[in-house]
């Protein structure tokens, strides 16, 4: 899935301050654009192109939504409630773990603003209503805002950010409320910055979140299925031996505590799985770690009594989830050093450590002096630790994660089996159909727990549209006339899967071979790749783009991206991107996707993506005395031959492709029988240069 | 030739900050190293290695050299003088404009320690003396220094930086002296910072180099060679046109004038030639651009009437090479904004402008109240915008590299054939002897000037010493058995060349073979790579290094340099390399050396070098609306088949060979007759995969 590595930077580094200050979202919500390089345009393309977008003033008012105005109305009351007094309030799309995927309870922005789009800020003064929203939603948020909103079309010329416009339309001096816990640090600090230059206050509403306030008993509660263990078979390393482990960071860098707040790292530590979002198996809790303590703040309602033994065990003990502040307002009291990610932790919990820490310095300023002074409580702003233990994968982790590919990759051979079949029957089935079938047949696979993101099933020009999603009464039906481009990943038990292919169920074009045999042999040259440890991802991009580069062809965005163990399927820190900012090594044990693709607009998109595991490779020489590194495949699902111009390929490459289909066959093919059988034999016979 | 390579900092970047800091040498004198990647050591070996480091302190002291003795005492006497009073003397190796050749009169470090490598930093004290240099040079500083000389060995571990060491031997608060002229201001401001951790001060000595007041009338005259005009069809644009844009840049950020102080780009930016230093045709000379002035500071002795005609032409005024600091002085005084490039302008010019500055603000701050506050002088620091216009050629600059290429092929076709010739009749010759009769075909070139650097002429495992320089009394001879690196250069009128070569006058082994092989691989992918633009040159770099690390080898210096048109052979500010802190895009225009590499440490050094015009590619795509950019090669000279495994190679790789080497016999084959024409027609057939 092509989302994250539109990203150099991984999931943790995300700040929200892009979402205002670019007024955000080339790029998915949870992902933050960093240094774009010049000339090299990387806008996402505006998926509305039937739309003719108001450009003059940059908005668009659409006329419908009474009930919004009412909505806002609400909203605008409270502003003036004491204790509240604010002019304006930003209401971000985040939630306070800065998720990629968020439970519906969280989806404050979609509720005040009835646009239900993934990336979208919305901000409310006492007499305007804006949201900011990218080129693949435009069309979108046109139908969906009512008259009220104006529509801030990120991305385009001249659209202000977030904060200019605040800076813009409110008095000089004026009063800025968000709720903190739906900010990182880090964007909070860029965001105050922004608004001073007008004088105006960034004022956190700790207490209540406005429109939770309007939402009332129409809000979904917060989920309460049950959280399980995740079994140390798949695990691999009891939770003791991480959070000992992690202790040990904690005491290399003289830290006595540290938040973690990212939900797949407190779900990692603690070998613990959840329920609470779509696509990702997490629940919403915070961990703090201390050197001789472990609290986990997570509504006791989701604790099993096995999850309740497991963490007895590791030593942990549970707190309520709101109790959080009050537990980091004891730290500071403590006088510790709290490690805090401050790309990742939200600004309720910075700024109420901060405001501790000043406070216990008042308190014992004079009465310590003299004393020890590293009694005083502070903070470590460092990126979290488990981030990069969590990337790298153990033998079990990786086992797990071959297993499930598996299982997957019979999955799909029984899909694509299938579905050649009701092509060849001339069957009409739409893009939805086709990725609810794909679910189908990975929901029979043994330990199949969820799609690992939204399907993206695109036919035609709809491949082009990077990040498409079908929706039932608006998608194409899957023509054999056209490239079928299928991204689509699954939660196992065991592990999480993230595969592309694009096939033609006709006659390509000439021109639609050429750039899928460039984008293959982009595939091939990654896939093969062997450097020097401690390379950072980067290094490695321009291989994925070579072939297409020779004929004035590249796209626009990453080639690869990490993934988690039965986990998020998208995970920093490394990342495989023309971004060049990101200087993590892919670091044996790592997994990360690769998936160059190709894009014509308004006519079809090309993407092959496989999964890699990052391993030493024996190589005959070992210059410098280092390792070299390279990576085996995990994905193992035929790559139509039939898309593939055999004479644009070297020797070599077709034996890349010869050898890749005779392991498919060899390791799938006991998985499946029948019909599904024989289109893998079919679809797995060598091909030999014309 | 790979000296600049080892960088990714342009030339004008590097600072001396780095010298003194990191104990420098790993490098080149002249080339800052930048960020090395974590556990990719690229230590230059140590090329001692008969040598047996003193490591227990890092030091060796040999026993003899009375007469330094005596110049280290007189140097001291100095240190008590009145308005001298200091306790430690620097003497580094530059001179004022941080050139990588320069002239002998300035070799002050040679000079007072008796070491003459090209790269060290020596320091006095009172009661000790400290020389710093790379593994290049242990073993030479080790004979050459006297007993009274510590050897410190960059780069080996546990030896302090020149400043680490001042703050120890030193008392705290003693006066560091400095000549200010051979420092950048970067650089001072580093060393600065680092001394004052034990409260030294950093002395400037502005009116006398100690050193040369010791060394009095043995001193070497400064050159008075005079300077000649690069003719404009060479050149291409004309004086005050290049005048006239660099004028439109002071205007665009906001500035009044510019002093340039790298002798390449005064050279460039007046077209004018001078034989001040060896291998690069540059007079020593500052230049200051006002707005309504051109100022040549220079020798007036050097200036031939034809050359004085050629500057009056283009308005520029002649001023002595010492009154460069009066007329920084006056520069302030008149209250403009002048751009100084801190990376390469002196400290004794940036501190100068500096005090003028204040001084202006004290006499002219109550008067001037109230006036536009934008007459107060001020400095802008930024990296001159005559680095990036001599970087991009025009076509007569090209041409001129074209042409030049071209008879240099011819006088290295003759040099080959001619070798090989005698090789076949035993004859014995070293390695040095090759080189001079290398000299001697290119001399009768037209247009010859010079060698563009010392030639790098290494038979066996003198050709893994990346800097291997041979000395007539110690060097080995070419030996028919090993390989044969030879890496050499000149300039002509119109050009510059940097070509390497390697070959083997007998059997080469199946290692060797290999080796060559792959490095032949890293050349070739580099040479056909395609790229959209504005792509920073190191995104190529592992295009040149992919098959060797495919069996765990790897080259410890950069793939590419800049080289000037008739100027530096060593050029910024693009560069391709490992290093990645460098963003200059590769432009259309520029010239880069493309010289993978592989080294097996005594036994065999392989390099395969040509120099590549950046142009745009007619692509039969432009993705994104940009151009994308390639290469097209200036150097033409056959590369040995008998070194390669031709069964490694894909069939485009045989296609490429033998495309370049047809390319060679039609244009090299009119310019040689006889056997040099013989050697070449057999060198230049196509080969064909077993």
């Amino acid at each position: 899935m092509s989302a994250l590595s539109l990203s150099t930077t991984p999931p943790r580094s995300r700040d929200l301050s892009t979402t205002l200050s670019q007024s955000l979202p080339l790029y998915p919500s949870s992902f933050n654009p960093v240094k774009i390089l010049p000339n090299r345009s990387f806008i996402v393309r505006n998926c509305s192109s039937g739309s003719s977008p108001i450009t003059s003033k940059h908005e668009n008012r659409s006329h419908s939504g009474f009930e919004h105005d009412q909505k806002l109305t609400a909203l605008r009351e409270i502003f003036r409630k004491p204790g509240v007094n604010i002019d304006a309030y930003i209401i971000p799309s985040q939630d306070a773990h800065q998720s990629e995927y968020i439970a519906e309870c969280y989806m404050r922005r979609a509720y005040i603003s009835g646009f239900t789009g993934s990336a979208g800020t919305a901000v409310v003064t006492s007499h305007k209503a804006a949201l900011w929203t990218d080129g693949r939603y435009y069309l979108q948020a046109e139908k969906q805002l009512s008259s009220s909103w104006t529509l801030m079309r990120s991305g385009s010329s001249g659209v202000p950010s977030t904060a200019e416009w605040l800076n813009d339309v409110l008095a000089p001096g004026s009063r800025i409320g968000i709720d903190p816990f739906l900010f990182s640090s880090d964007a909070v600090n860029e965001l105050k910055e922004s608004v001073a230059k007008n004088n105006h206050e960034l004022v956190y509403l700790y207490g209540v979140n406005l429109v939770d306030e309007i939402w009332k008993e129409a809000r979904p509660l917060p989920t309460s299925k049950p959280i399980r263990v995740h079994e140390l078979k798949y695990a691999g390393v009891d939770v003791s031996i991480k959070l000992a482990n992690l202790r040990c960071e904690l005491i290399n860098h003289g830290s006595s505590a540290i938040v973690i707040s990212m939900l797949d790292e407190v779900a990692w530590l603690l070998n613990l799985r959840g329920n609470d979002v779509p696509h990702s198996p997490v629940m919403y809790a915070y961990l703090i770690v201390e050197l001789d303590s472990t609290k986990l703040f997570v509504d006791s309602s989701k604790v099993t009594p096995e999850v309740m033994d497991h963490l007895k065990k590791a030593g942990v003990e549970l707190r309520a989830y709101d109790s959080i502040l009050s537990e980091i307002e004891r730290l500071a009291a403590r006088g510790g050093h709290l490690w805090l990610d401050t790309s990742s932790i939200n600004a309720a919990i910075s700024s109420t450590y901060a405001t501790a820490c000043d406070k216990y310095t008042e308190t014992n300023g004079s009465k310590r002096k003299g004393k020890n002074s590293s009694v005083a409580p502070t903070a470590l702003c460092k990126s979290s630790p488990v981030s990069l233990a969590k990337a790298v994968k153990n033998h079990a982790e990786l086992k797990g994660m071959r297993n499930s590919h598996l299982r997957d990759a019979a999955a799909l051979t029984e899909f694509w089996s299938w579905l050649e079949e009701e092509m060849n029957k001339n069957v009409v089935l739409t893009e939805v159909e086709v990725a609810d079938k794909l679910l189908e047949f990975r929901a029979s696979q043994a330990g199949f727990v969820d799609t690992s993101f939204d399907t993206i099933s695109g036919s035609g020009a709809n491949g082009a549209i990077i990040h498409y999603r079908a929706e039932p009464d608006s998608c194409s039906i899957v023509d054999t006339q056209k490239l079928f481009l299928l991204d689509s990943g699954a939660q196992y038990l065991d592990g999480t899967t993230d595969i592309t292919r694009t096939v033609h169920f006709g006659q390509p074009s000439e021109r639609q071979k050429e750039c899928f045999t460039r984008v293959l042999q982009g595939h091939i040259t990654l896939d093969q790749a062997v450097f020097p440890e401690n390379t950072p991802g980067f290094v490695l991009d321009a291989f994925a783009r070579s072939s297409l580069w020779k004929v004035g062809l590249d796209y626009r965005h990453g080639t690869g991206h990490g993934v988690g163990a039965a986990l998020n399927v998208h995970e920093g820190p490394q990342s495989i991107s023309f971004r060049f900012g990101n200087m993590t090594p892919l670091l044996k044990g790592m997994i990360v996707s690769n998936e160059p693709g190709y894009y014509e607009d308004h006519a079809f998109g090309i993407r092959i993506e496989n999964l890699l595991y990052v391993k030493e490779i024996d190589t005959p020489n070992r210059f410098g005395g280092i390792a070299y590194i390279g990576f085996e495949k995990l994905t193992f699902v035929p790559i139509q031959t039939k898309l593939i111009d055999l004479t644009l390929l070297s020797a070599s490459e077709v034996e890349w492709l010869n050898d890749y289909h005779s392991q498919v066959w060899e390791k799938v093919s006991s998985l499946v029988d029948g019909s599904a059988r024989e289109w893998l034999w079919k679809n797995t016979r060598a091909v030999a240069k014309p």
